[in-house]
């Protein structure tokens, strides 16, 4: 079973990035019967998802989970959906900031994750770390990287998994901001590792990919 | 130009719903140049959808805009699209709780509001009331019937255009859930007037509907 | 019945303060019985204070009431206690930022508020309004007023009441601070005026000094 | 140098406090210099501080430091004055519910916390962890002790400090209150032992106890 695991570089003049520490902490561990390749993706439209879909190509992985930072959030957040558009509050690392325009043109509006959300939310929440189902992904990179993934496999025919997991604020970034909640990397990497144990566990079970997945 | 203004009934054990107490004074009032029709819908899956059906055959509104409840939320929220899936935290008024099953099977992943909703919210926010896109109509029965009336308009190739828009509790419904932001019913139905308008007026200048209208 | 009701001029960038704002309209109704004063504060540490033990002198009122702004509260917040000491996060209208200072150098820790807080809130909630008690003023010019108020009363023995109510942004101010909730200027004003016409109730009714008061 | 160092049992339904859990943890390691004992109170009203009293006659401590649960934060609070009010929204774990009701009748109003509290931020900021001075700790069990005891060494003149800290909840709590913050017991237990290392070296360097210390 091979997951293809992603995190980002820092944004928004933040230092680090809690989505690729949880990443390649992750990714120095073994998690047995599991081959996991990292990767850290530019916090750019477009240019997110090429990076990605060339590591696909070479790595032709099962699952691709990407991981990416929520700001304030309380919980883990497992993504139903992603959604065919940038709208862009703030720029990204290569200064673009768009607003309104397609992640594909002619695309279909959204794409389901193909993970199995449910699951993934109850397998976090057994191990004591809050986590739930989210609605939206946005309409910044996350949701760009989540959509152009989910585009490029279903373009392709390619029957691997894909969704976005939100995750928190590191407690050293909330200093920053006061009211804001955090997550300490160690819940976060237990949360994670109990999602991506979770979806591997149900891929080889070959869970019906018509099922209830969302 | 004719609009259709839909609000709903009380649900959650709320006496009253601030989308009708709203909508059904707008209806009382006269806004120049404009027809509106208005509806309260039961909050009940799939039923909202067939009632407000009927209504815009008989009616063949330019324009449907959708209210409802989003209790908590602290700005009228414009919402940009709605998902195929009825997800219920809570039962609705006949007792139903549906648990991702499709709205329609087969339909599209999601359908995207054709209110200019950018500028809904910039005309909101010049009356000095907070307003923003939102990313996630829920899925409860407000993204229900969202999407239902979406998905209809595409099948039968019926032009007008529809969304949804999110109000927040009114302050005596907030005295019950502390800590808890609210809106009073005149701020609400200011901003749902500016709305109104705003929509009336870009549909009749013939706003293109291939532009970014998301 | 003679009430002092004191707001606040506008501070932090702000271009009004909802404080003066609800006092100013009060101040121009009549309310039966009653005779009303009001009064603009300097948003200035110890100024504040100055001015307002001016106007207590020549008024002689039998209540004050301070009313502040608490931008981001999602009720009216009835202060059951002020404490001796400024500290400021942001500077005041002069220029003043001070760190940990005693309002008054070997004053007492802190006053109870003298007005009967736990009716007020139910005068306030009776109208549809949502409010509490408050359990801190803070450390600005809003807890600074009512120190100094209910210190310079207890020092020359007057018997008047005094205290502070905290009202939140008004919809206006809102708009720039995505997520903090807001309340029409009506419905503070309607609010503030079940608050007041309480006090006096109670005032006449001569409401033992020493009953259940905070 | 001696430190008594409180937590409370479980209350309103919880199965832990993650104050004990803290506290019980920090007494079993050793910190260099430091003799520092551990005390479980039961969350009950006046029985809370009679015990510490009882501990506190015996052990004769340098500091005393309590800490509480304060569900719903997300950060680490010093707190700054305790109040002369019992306040209760909940019963406690013996079933009394007071309503404003004196803590020591005849007692000042308020006791500042004699803890460095600015010192108490500012090291626990720095390892990292979200940490603010808080103006108000409620009016439940924890402003209880912290006012009884404050009271106590008051009136014995006892030149021992004082103060509550107020730390959010686990995540396995928070799993019962979406939307609410919760900190890990491991970044719990750094800060606290941050604070504690502040206190105590700040004691043993002769903090003129009439400096600024609020």
């Amino acid at each position: 079973m091979k997951i293809l695991l992603t995190g980002f570089e820092p944004f928004a003049g933040e230092k680090l990035n809690p989505s690729w520490e949880a990443v390649r902490r992750i990714g120095n561990e073994k998690i047995e019967g599991l081959e996991i390749e990292t990767l850290r993706l530019p916090t750019v439209f477009g240019r997110a998802i090429e990076v990605a879909i060339q590591v696909i190509g070479r790595f032709d992985p099962d699952i691709v989970i990407c991981i990416g930072q929520a700001g304030g959030r309380s919980e883990i957040g497992i993504e139903r959906v992603a959604i065919n558009v940038n709208d862009a509050g703030i720029k990204d690392n290569e200064g673009n900031q768009p607003v309104d325009e397609p992640i594909a043109k002619g695309g279909p509006t959204a794409y389901w994750s193909t993970l199995p959300i449910k699951s993934l939310v109850r397998a976090i929440r057994e191990e004591g770390i809050p986590a739930g189902v989210s609605n939206s992904a946005g309409t910044y990179v996350c949701n760009n990287i989540m959509y152009g993934i989910l585009n490029y496999l279903a373009g392709e025919g390619i029957n691997s998994r894909a969704g976005l997991i939100h995750i928190p604020f590191l407690p050293e970034q909330a200093i920053n901001y006061p009211g804001k909640s955090s997550m300490s990397l160690e819940t976060i990497i237990s949360g994670l590792k109990a999602a991506i144990k979770t979806a591997a566990k149900m891929e080889e079970d070959e869970n019906p990919p018509d099922g209830k997945i969302h």
